[in-house]
């Protein structure tokens, strides 16, 4: 059992070693940014306002109780109205606290954020197939280059392992979170990092319950292959890389 | 950046080191049985059955829209139907998928469902304040031990940083979470911690939002004394050890 050790430490709290930590933060080191940018003249697609309307399961109670994690999905397209929504669920601005902090839909610790989703994009209405980033703070999607066979290339770097199915190339987007980990790190140090992978999984959390909100699923996927996942998304593996996945699709009948 | 190196690795996808991994399970070594057991002779609380009628705020987009981080609460008890349908919206059973492993009402990689779940309960309807262990197969509370001063105790536990407001006194409940590291390492090995996080970040994002829905409000607390919290709840540490915190109570209006 001695191995697992020093995995297991990092699942605990590192309360005494943050005592004695002084934090970039404290040093007075000037904050990151909490986005990242991007040039102006990039190709942006408009994303629908969200509304209420879009939810066909309405009640909370039904879409805990009938989520499950779905690796069969329909032959059919999602609308940008539903993507728009489950971004927004998942990512979204949600308003500034009274310390300014940017406020999300999603928890997070310290406000800090360390995200971006970036989306494989294979089957939605009227947006070639391709990869793209959300821009949250304008609601809006930056077209990054066009990709085709996606679902193939996403097989292969999560598939060799028993036990993930072929599934993502019958998916209609891919969604894949980054973290730019320096953005918490400034402000809790080495405690930082266990507090990024809980983030991600109340992220995650709310794309599959938004996703069962309209007839779709959604299945993580935790194991792929991390060089591979950052070259395709033009991330440099050390300041950003990505964290985890998950595939969407409309549900079958 | 250097001493950030090796946790930051730690939130990568180790997908070529599994590949090249034996797990206990593939070595034939029998699961570990996925629930920790108790003496039958323990004093165990029924829970009312979950109903849908609980849900006051219905829609999904709402709980999602309206959820914030809540660390002030009302002067009012939650009531035992309340608490039942939150132990079931974080770790109830949902059913058996066709391989036979147990499905909850929230995902978790392999169905490995590696948590337990503890509560300090100060103000509940009709039960006594103490320390309590959520038992998801029948769907009732084992009484632990009776215990006063949760409040002081919880925030002694927790607040010793700058970033937390003294609140734990105020809530109704306060959920903890343990792991059992093993139940996944026997499965992913290595791979295992990082999915531990993001699994127990699922767990939470449930509370927040059924909390929602019930006019109550949560607030997720990531760092802790490990040690105290674990002599609280009577575990060892190692084997099973707490992972993650959150305070509810009702809203105020």
């Amino acid at each position: 059992m001695k191995r697992y050790e020093e995995h297991r430490n990092f699942l605990k709290s590192n309360f005494d070693e943050f005592k004695n930590i002084k934090t970039d933060k404290m040093k007075g080191v000037p904050q990151p940014t909490g986005f990242k940018n991007y040039d102006l003249s990039s190709d942006i697609i408009e994303l629908p306002k969200v509304h209420k309307e879009i939810v066909k399961k309405l009640n909370i109670y039904d879409c805990i109780n009938d989520r499950r994690s779905t690796r069969f999905y329909a032959e059919e397209s999602m609308s940008l109205e539903e993507l728009s929504y489950l971004l927004w669920a998942t990512q979204g601005i949600a308003g500034n606290n009274k310390a300014g902090l940017t406020l999300r839909t999603v928890p997070c610790s310290g406000a800090t954020h360390s995200f971006e989703t970036y989306l494989f994009i294979l089957s939605v209405e009227g947006v070639q197939s391709g990869v793209y980033r959300y821009l949250p703070f304008e609601h809006k999607l930056l077209s990054m280059y066009k990709l085709d066979e996606i679902g193939n290339k996403i097989d292969e770097i999560t598939l060799d392992q028993p036990f993930v199915p072929n599934f993502a190339k019958k998916a209609a987007v891919i969604f894949a979170w980054s973290t730019t980990p320096y953005r918490s790190e400034w402000k809790f140090d080495v405690t930082a990092h266990k507090k990024i992978l809980i983030d991600i999984g109340h992220v995650c959390q709310n794309l599959y319950l938004a996703s069962e909100s309209i007839k779709a699923g959604t299945c993580a996927i935790g194991i792929y292959d991390q060089k591979k996942i950052d070259e395709l998304l033009e991330l440099d593996g050390d300041d950003e890389f990505v964290i985890y996945l998950a595939a969407v699709g409309k549900k079958k009948e």
